[in-house]
């Protein structure tokens, strides 16, 4: 067992040593229902990567990490067919190519066959572990930019359920507090899926936050109405300028922030950086299905003689953040990564 | 029957002279399904009004004004108290308290008793009629603003089944599609009563719009990635300086659509301006009940310790208003209403 790093939560991704399966937080019957999945084959991980029964962006990397493993007993071509097929779930974070790779690069360095499994385990564990550790790191990093007595607005869930531990976003949030501070925060419900009103207020209302629901329409009211410290937000994807892709709707956060000399930071681990491409133009956005918008209450339905356009992503761009908040220490606009 | 102005779209608001009683489209059953509610007393009224089976400021302001008659057999005193009960229903839309003034000012020039009813429903049917040809009117004018091939973006509904009939942000849609111009809409979803996703989607695709539905989240990578050629709402007060109330979310799209140079546009007729009020800041928000923001999917809930901020609107002020449309002609910042 190693993650447990927020107390009270369970994990998101663990593997089960004995019974060599990785067993998922199922994350779409929260808050009502604490169930896991327990996935013994790379195509059930992938599923569950692309039906959201893990979310997160260094969630999804650890969780395909763990996936491929569960191809080691085939051999290498297994593995390099497991890799392929993880790749393929969800295109926006980066963070699941990065774990790919770091399981492809173990593999490639692996010349016994019979030592795959083992080889590959470990590797997983190493990035869950590492991931745990690059969100201590940036929640410290980031705990120091909030004022001692903090009001905080978050969007969608980029806390310990959405990593290995801790969280990023909301890892800030904790640090902050473990630092002596006092941290109220407001969340975005986050539609279509309510990350925020589905994830982030159970884990925040959990762990002894004074936590306040609002809808994303409200944040440009709560702003004028409020004292607002400081926007924080985790991160899909960051380009090499600074330009950061995360859950539709943080763009239109950033200008409101904006608008309001509300600082907004990202708060993601350095692997969530693409240096490969130059802005946020080359983002790949997921979009996800209409079923997630037509669902109204009481099993009503929007008509399908309507559109619906749903994008799961925005990009914000690099000057509306203030600050990416790293394990690496906290970078400010105008970004140079290298 | 004075309405049907939306063709093949049900009055939000009709008088039943053979039944004396009022009927409400139920628009807390839309989509799905058409009911109506009869309302024969002023209590059944002003609950209509309060649990927005009935909702949209020209709307409640029709709808009070035929709750108002549903006493008049009790007499003057019946109908001083109905007003009273009536004006209590909901604070924000002035559209209500405008047209309350009305009927208490037939009451007291209507000298004899026996007149009150036919009195009290000649203003209400009045009411209804002027608000129909004010939409008519506000319609024209905000059309020419329009370019030939429009694509616009609406919040919440101000269409025919918030108002006697024709709309006002949605009626300029319509009139601009008389006048020959073709016009593409997309709709914010407008969270947390969906009155986007389920009843302007529906009002416009039945009216032969082509209409996209998105969430409040996607407005800013709409803006960012579509050519939007304005931004039109409907209003719930207005202040004598210009500053708008309208659904939650409204000044959220005001301070995107600035930055992006999109036009953002009020219609509303000048019964919504509130001359008393000097600015937005003494117009007064209803908070409505956590139960509308706790309501998950699949029948989940937000749990009991988060707290819930839900103020029905919010305030935007007038510099972000390009112009505001109405009966009486186009109005453009600095606002001067007399």
């Amino acid at each position: 067992m190693i993650n447990d790093t927020a107390a009270g939560m369970p994990d998101a991704v663990r593997w089960l040593p004995d019974e060599r399966a990785l067993r998922l937080l199922d994350q779409r019957a929260l808050p009502d229902n604490e169930i896991f999945v327990v996935c013994c084959g790379t195509e059930a991980a992938a599923r569950a990567i692309e039906n959201m029964t893990v979310r997160g962006a260094p969630a999804i990397g650890i969780a395909a990490a763990y996936g491929a493993v569960l191809s080691a007993d085939g051999g290498r071509d297994a593995v390099i067919a497991a890799i392929d097929r993880l790749s393929r779930t969800r295109p926006t974070a980066v963070n699941l190519f990065a774990a790919l790779e770091r399981m492809r690069h173990r593999l490639d360095g692996t010349g016994n066959d019979a030592d795959i499994f083992a080889a590959l385990l470990e590797e997983a564990d190493a990035i869950l572990r590492d991931d745990i550790e690059a969100n201590r790191r940036m929640g410290a990093f980031g705990a120091e930019l909030l004022p001692d007595d903090a009001v905080v607005l978050t969007h969608c869930n980029a806390g310990a359920i959405a990593t290995g531990g801790h969280g990023t976003a909301l890892g800030v949030i904790r640090s902050a507090r473990e630092a002596g501070k006092r941290v109220k925060v407001f969340a975005d419900e986050t539609r279509p899926l309510f990350q925020g009103a589905r994830l982030t207020v159970w884990e925040l209302e959990r762990d002894g936050f004074d936590v306040t629901l609002i809808a994303e329409g409200m944040a440009g009211a709560l702003m004028r109405s409020t004292r607002i410290d400081a926007v924080i937000v985790g991160a899909d994807r960051i380009a090499a300028n600074g330009d950061t892709a995360n859950k539709i709707g943080t763009y239109g956060l950033s200008v409101l922030a904006k608008e309001h000399g509300v600082p907004f930071y990202i708060a993601a681990p350095f692997t969530t950086v693409d240096t490969s491409l130059f802005s946020g133009a080359s983002i790949p956005i997921e979009q996800r299905s209409d079923e997630e918008m037509r669902a109204l209450p009481n099993g009503m339905r929007v008509p399908d003689g309507v559109r619906v356009w749903n994008p799961a992503f925005d990009v914000t761009p690099a000057e509306n953040i203030t600050a990416i908040i790293t394990e690496r220490g906290v970078f400010r606009y105008p970004y140079k990564f290298n």
